[in-house]
């Protein structure tokens, strides 16, 4: 079970909202997902504009947490004045951090989600901070008292996987509140690994909506998840370089 | 649906029988994987000698399709005399060629591999032949007739995964017959990946049977290889170095 | 070239001074690595303590440059004491920041690294400053003038050479100021992949210190080091999954 | 030194001649490179037909050794053909068989392969074979009294490098004759790592010939091979996960 502030979660998948085909495949998807919590930037959703379409209008908000993020802020200040606006709207309390600090890479800039993690924990907002796989960074955060790590596989859209998975490992073992692995991820195979290393969950966005069929995707990623959890708490084999042989041939039949 | 000789299976996971703990948690390894073909050495089962107890006689064998492999023969026709052997007794005549030639590695011997495929092809067997990554070599296997070719991804019992997985796409792309990934799948994530590459089945032994927990393992398993095959029938994001928002912010709130 | 600061170098090879089996063996590395630059824990060196043996003593000093780091220090405060006590020593006006905030890991602390640095750099030091691979984070200590970014390849001792080469390209490809890759070079592919990348130049000691032989290993590091800077400005073949044969074979003689 | 049949060579690069932009760039890359051995197809080079013209034409040849290759060949019939008219032409009695099984990944036929090398020995060839890194079947080429085996690293001209170190490490741990990486380096990395493993020496076309500057890459392989063959000797640390310090702190100056 996922615990993030006061909130459980049977499902260890968070979803992004962004860039489906359209709202009928988006639904489905969600659905075949089974996630409970869908992840949306405020400042693209159009939800300080209620005369435009939004995708979140035609979910059962009653079934799913919202988990606004602060996409699009490139300073502490304008991640708290967006975050402040959706508590107001009523949106929600939880929010995810999110500051990038590199167009080309979309990489998150340490220092100013670090100032907005704070600023949002003394307003209190359960804050879930995206940051990138540096140890000691996810460290600080915990420290401040963030609600949730959640350090990127790899680029944000990349479809790269998981690029240190040393750093994740160390940032999963140093980590008293949930871990959640962010951004990178490509393919199933991805979000098993990131499971299989301990993560509390998996966020995704691109590899589902950017899918030749999102809705099957989105089952394959929400069996992925559960794959990895149940591997990792099953204890795998380790690695070694010389064989061993699964038919053991002493004794037997001679040749 | 898998196809294999004039059997159809449900399953993509294929289950070896060796070095689990006791008959008890392989018994129910086994109903968890759901998996429907058992693979077993011949050698190693005692079914040559109905006085010693067998796994096999615990299970209800209309469930399930046996598959003897040959491994701790040397040659094609130390195979051969094993496979007549297991056909006499009525076990199968499906029969997975397992000819090592190197016992530190337990890599696949090819010529001995070769031969042995021909020459059960010829006795009309169901013939499935473990066979190591070269790319040339799984196609001379499909033009002698074999029923399915069986790639390993690293050596038997190492846990390492797939190490090469460009021959692995190679071997699947230009193969008409199965290609079942057999051999060092250490974890789900593996067993996922296989799937992707566009494998039809994995085989899998030591990874479950040598987790701490096998049962919950087998689980593991079974949702990654089912994850993997709906992640490769869904298509995948292509990989890219240079990020793209999920979350594009053109047009939106003013910061 | 190599420019740090107002100096120059030839060599691209920055050597650490610790834990080599002796003075006369650390020399004979020194010396066949044709390094230029050797850093040192000002902590460690008794640097402080005239009366014990040290090993910058055994050196002709007029041919290297000394670069003291602040291992050791776990704030920005006792970075800059230990850097003022070097400088009034006249030992060197160039420093390398390195603040571990993970005494597992041997991580670096983002938060007391960009403090030092930019206490150092107002009290007129040419600051190096070793950092995590974080891509943002390098850019901050650009900004705020740093002489050179020092990426960690992996942990500082690991061996396991470059763990995130997407990152340390993209670091690479904003920078203006020299990027030395350093810490987790385990061996000569390590070191030429770094410079392959675009680095300015690699920063060892493990490695060679404790390879089984570390004046052969220091020499391999040298010719790595060169190998990898002439592959990078030589323009490498891209990599492709399909074959090019470079035989062509069209017109030839006939078969 | 290298010792190929009963010769000696103080370099541990072959240089294939394929694809140079001209004639003068390829004689200053060979030249730079220090090989003492150069490959070429023998269906390729105009060696039959004396009327054309010929990079070897413009070589001193005393001071190298020619190493024709099979090249074009799909059978063993074909590649001994060849190989003897070669022979009858004076041009060398080496020869590396190369009996390409698929078009498209270039990859090596191993049962034509097998037997090409088998009827040269025959013939009284000294015999190189371009192989697969399957293990058992470099033991078999070994076995047939190959005086090299040559494992490929990746596909012939793909550039990806070493896919599959664990099998290029088995087949050297096993050989007593010299092991060849041959095929699909792309960068000097990838030819240090080549020789870290132990390879004996590394056979390049076209990571050289396809550089934007070949001459410098050249120079750049000569290096890295040479800075790997001495860091296999020098014998590297160990890899571990977690790190050590290369300046131990204890009992030092207080903070």
């Amino acid at each position: 079970m996922l615990k993030l502030g006061d909130r459980t979660f049977q499902s260890r998948l968070l979803l992004g909202t962004g860039k489906y085909p359209n709202f009928e495949i988006q639904k489905e998807a969600v659905r075949v997902s089974e996630a409970e919590i869908l992840t949306f930037a405020l400042r693209r959703m159009n939800v300080f504009e209620p005369s435009q379409p939004n995708f979140l209008e035609m979910l059962d908000l009653s079934k799913y947490t919202l988990l606004p993020n602060t996409a699009g802020a490139k300073t502490a200040e304008e991640a708290v004045r967006t975050a402040q606006l959706a508590k107001a709207s009523g949106l929600c309390d939880m929010v995810k951090v999110e500051i990038i600090g590199c167009d080309r890479s979309l990489l998150p800039d340490p220092v100013e989600t670090l100032r907005a993690s704070e600023m949002l924990l003394k307003e209190g907002f359960t804050v879930l901070t995206y940051t990138s796989d540096d140890v000691v960074l996810a460290r600080r955060l915990e420290e401040l008292g963030v609600h949730a790590v959640m350090p990127g596989a790899s680029p944000i859209g990349s479809g790269k996987g998981i690029l240190n998975p040393l750093n994740l490992k160390f940032i999963i073992e140093q980590s008293k509140v949930p871990v959640i692995i962010d951004a990178g991820i490509g393919s199933p195979k991805d979000a098993a690994y990131a499971m299989e290393l301990g993560a509390d969950a998996v966020l995704l966005n691109t590899a589902v909506s950017g899918a030749k069929d999102p809705v099957k995707m989105a089952e394959a990623m929400k069996l992925a998840i559960e794959a990895g959890r149940l591997g990792y708490e099953a204890g795998r084999i380790e690695e070694r370089d010389y064989a061993v042989a699964s038919s053991p041939m002493e004794g037997l039949l001679p040749t």
